[in-house]
């Protein structure tokens, strides 16, 4: 017996409806790539879309074509995908900051037919393109009178584009499942790898991160998505904040501190989001030149680990409420957030910093479970760590063209790649990618927390540990330093820091000094690099 | 192309596993029937429903079984429909206080199997039972030491009966569109009609629940559904409570003034719905004995139209925000909900008040329109009203056995017999039922509006306006009303009120005053049965 309910498919475009409905004169105000501020609303939003839908219909994209953006948070951009999105094309983000070949390689892999390109980048596509055969066109995201000098071929501006369309079109119909967008993950531990979400995927995940214990997003928010919609779906916010209704500031291609700092005042900013490294930046712009932050209220934090320097500035100096996340391309991407229960309601000062460097609790459509390498589950005793690994309507089913299939189990689960302890109320620590664990002796030692620990010390700027070949123990752990300008701590200052800190056997064998430590695309420390960097190092009298 | 997502179907029971592993230990406090209060936690309600489950299986209840409750809000109610769940059969709900052959009637067209019951309903049911031969056991909720003396045959206490299984049981697995619930309307403008749920439904219908603008419920907030569980799916508080990780405080039998306000206080309760009478019970208490709800931030209000006076004594006397609903058993039943959108935040005093007259705005997965009869979409002005239609994934696409086929059309657009204007920010408010309009002279007047006025007016209890055939206008309004104790207006004192409020061809042609207006079982006033009782009753002069 099914039940006698209306088969509505959750498909993407029905949130720009919505928003451009109900919430049809809220604000979408953006830093434009050109210069000014620029001021639009959903229903514009909704409109602009539906004609790109048409015009992009006119060009013979439909149904499961493959349209890259490599594009800041901008109206236009968000413009973008809702058009590729109502003929049920697929929209692919790409990531500028990765190299031309990398870009290359996977605009192939994916055979992206059209490029929606924001002016910064042009330069940057005209050495791409000519390697990509399957790209038809490319659309620059900005007016003719901005247009660029450029090689390509078959370039047109946004504004032009879609003003051949006049809007009298249809969103297409079509299963909920049918794809809706493809984002590769940022290569931290390997080869990046395609992830296609679909539009149910895309529309339960938004749902999901309204929630009062994850995003929260209210019709009376005003939303500012500091993460680029490149980096993991946007974690989520191009589809929850129209679902809610709530005001969206797009900061453009402005992501250092001044620029950050002014939107988020200007524009009464109440929820923002982004990695730690950008908070960093508008701390130390606000502890030079001082200010405020009176409107926001709750900032969203992860891609990597939040350091505890940050969560106490925004709380206890600008009051603002940190919310620690962890979620991954795979999970589109939110996983896990760091929420108080009421269990912890009572924590204040550093208890409650040490409950918020935990990543936290996962909402209904996430199931997660920490095993051993057999796949035997762990308790969930806030020590034992394990294999992360989870289940939900948003996490991946498999890679792009079967890619990495040994991640995914036949109960469906999906093995993270990260390695995590959770406490008894549900509140999951990530300790190392497994990628990354050390093995000293049969046993596992996590590289974060040493890192995490570290980088606490006043003459650290970077910290990184990696395991080292030993001739006894296997692996034994390096600890790579970046010291702060002006500061020479010695390699017992450092190991002094850490004692008493970590299990004795967890100590560090050795402190090196380097002057950089590399980096992903999407700024998170690269240990293959930093690994093959120093092949050749070996413990002194190992 | 299809997203390469998990298969993850949206199942009732995923709800409770939810509740269970990532907030096990939070509270759901009850009155029970048997007087005391009751303490259990989501991790014991899971067990507990899987033990059902396990014991259901047993009897041979499967998929699509339907089996029937009556019962109050308490915690073995809550596990009740998660143990019928569990097995894929169909928890269908029965209002006791409709009479008895109705019941009757109702259990025979679902074919009921099995019956849980509360201790107060046995006496009832040995009426019912013997009419129902699809009924094969009762379930008394209670334990061996309550059970009472009783005429059913194959009764068995709920507690011996789950005492029969260890719980060593793993919950069905089904297609997501698999029929989880029936819910009969409230019968108040014709023969109740059967509503089917789907898991589908209610997994997506809570998670809308839970969003800021809707119920806006947190782990750590504490739910007290006072609207019973039988009446329109229980505004899907049983799903979207565990969903969020609240705390569930379910107040029993105790739907008096006194028991409630207990409950709230004793209990912190933060949030809190029900239709206005329970209300208006609590209020009169706490007028009359004192009192505070230094808890409780916010009420839902819904059913029937929420009286102004109800929503200036919660938000002025006690500092409790009023959140005026909408919905309908067909819907699952939540339409909308008047939370403040950034437009009209500015409001306060009398204006807030006004707008919080309205039932609000729908939010994503809610598609609503108006119409007139020849489905024509009317503007939306704030006063131009017609025929509310909705669309959704909780919105019915038939009733049980085909019923009032009418109300469907083939766009997939739901008539939902209610008549409604719209504003510009997409704030609705209901004038009417189509049933119930006042059609003069081809034109329609708004039996609601006038009524909300009289009863403004310090001499009236309750007042109804129906229409009255007309030789001339074809109807006519004619307003009754029940006055207050040691009250005696004149019919010119009333219409002299409405002078003024009102357009002039709206004005009442006659006021008479009754003892009694008839309502249904849910409190609603029965128009059908007023129209009938005055049937032989003629304007004056015409
Ligand atoms: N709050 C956080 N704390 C610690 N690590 C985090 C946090 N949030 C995300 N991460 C890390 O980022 C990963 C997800 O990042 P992303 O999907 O961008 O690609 P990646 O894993 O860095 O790259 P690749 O999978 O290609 O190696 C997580 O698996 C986790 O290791
Ligand atoms: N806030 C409200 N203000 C005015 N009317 C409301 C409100 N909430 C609900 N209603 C009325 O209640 C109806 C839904 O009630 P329910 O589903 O319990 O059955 P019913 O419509 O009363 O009975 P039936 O459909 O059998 O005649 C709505 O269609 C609407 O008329
Ligand atoms: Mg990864
Ligand atoms: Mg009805």
């Amino acid at each position: 017996m099914l039940g006698l309910m209306q088969d509505w498919p959750l498909l993407c475009h029905k949130v720009i409806d919505h928003a451009a409905t109900y919430h049809g004169q809220r604000e979408v105000v953006s830093r434009s790539v050109e210069g000014p501020i620029h001021r639009t609303n959903y229903a514009e939003v909704r409109l602009r879309a539906l004609k790109l839908s048409q015009r992009l219909a006119r060009d013979g994209i439909g149904i499961g074509d493959r349209v890259a953006t490599m594009a800041w948070n901008t109206w236009r951009h968000l413009e973008s995908w809702y058009g590729i999105l109502g003929v049920g094309a697929v929209y692919h983000t790409l990531n500028p900051r990765l190299f031309h070949d990398q870009i290359a390689w996977i605009m192939n892999d994916a055979e992206d037919r059209m490029l929606f390109v924001d002016l910064t980048f042009v330069k940057l596509v005209e050495l791409i393109a000519p390697k990509v055969p399957s790209l038809e066109r490319i659309v620059i995201l900005t007016d003719d009178a901005h247009m660029p000098e450029t090689s390509l071929v078959n370039a047109v501006s946004y504004e032009s584009y879609i003003a051949e369309a006049d809007g009298d079109f249809a969103w297409a119909e079509f299963d909920e499942r049918t794809a809706a967008g493809m984002c590769y993950t940022s290569g931290t531990t390997g080869d990046p790898k395609g992830v296609v979400y679909s539009h149910r995927s895309n529309v339960l995940h938004a749902m999901t991160a309204l929630q009062p214990d994850m995003l929260s997003l209210a019709s009376r928010d005003r939303l500012m998505p500091v993460v680029p919609l490149f980096h993991a779906n946007g974690w989520s916010t191009a589809f929850s904040g129209p679902m809610s209704g709530c005001a969206m500031v797009m900061p453009g291609a402005g992501m250092d501190g001044e620029s950050i700092y002014q939107m988020l005042t200007q524009e009464k900013v109440t929820i923002t989001a982004a990695v730690p490294t950008v908070w960093l930046m508008l701390l130390q712009r606000m502890e030079k030149e001082g200010g405020a932050l009176p409107d926001l209220s709750r900032v969203v934090i992860g891609g990597s680990a939040c350091p505890r320097a940050i969560t106490k500035a925004f709380q206890d100096d600008y009051g603002v409420d940190v919310v620690h996340a962890w979620g991954m391309t795979e999970m589109s991407p939110l996983g896990t957030l760091c929420s108080i229960k009421p269990e912890y309601a009572h924590l204040e000062g550093d208890e409650k910093l040490d409950l918020q460097t935990k990543q936290g609790h996962p909402p209904f459509t996430v199931e997660m479970k920490i095993t051993d390498d057999e796949n035997v589950s762990l308790p969930w005793d806030g020590s034992t760590f394990g294999r992360l690994k989870v289940r939900g309507p948003a996490v991946s089913s498999s890679y792009y063209k079967g890619r990495g299939a040994e991640q995914f189990d036949t109960e469906g689960w999906f093995d993270t790649g990260d390695v995590a302890h959770v406490d008894q109320f549900g509140y999951m620590q990530i300790t190392d990618r497994a990628k990354d664990v050390i093995k000293s002796g049969g046993e596992w030692i996590s590289s974060i927390e040493i890192e995490n620990l570290a980088v606490g010390h006043p003459d650290v700027a970077e910290a990184a540990v990696i395991g080292v070949t030993h001739p006894k123990w296997d692996e034994r752990p390096l600890l790579v330093i970046v010291v702060k300008e002006d500061r020479s701590p010695s390699k017992e200052d450092l190991i002094g820091f850490l004692d008493g800190k970590i299990a004795k056997w967890w100590m560090p064998d050795d402190v090196i000094f380097v002057d950089d430590i590399p980096h992903t695309a999407t700024g998170k420390i690269q240990k293959t690099a930093l690994r093959d960097q120093l092949k050749d190092y070996s413990f002194p009298g190992a």
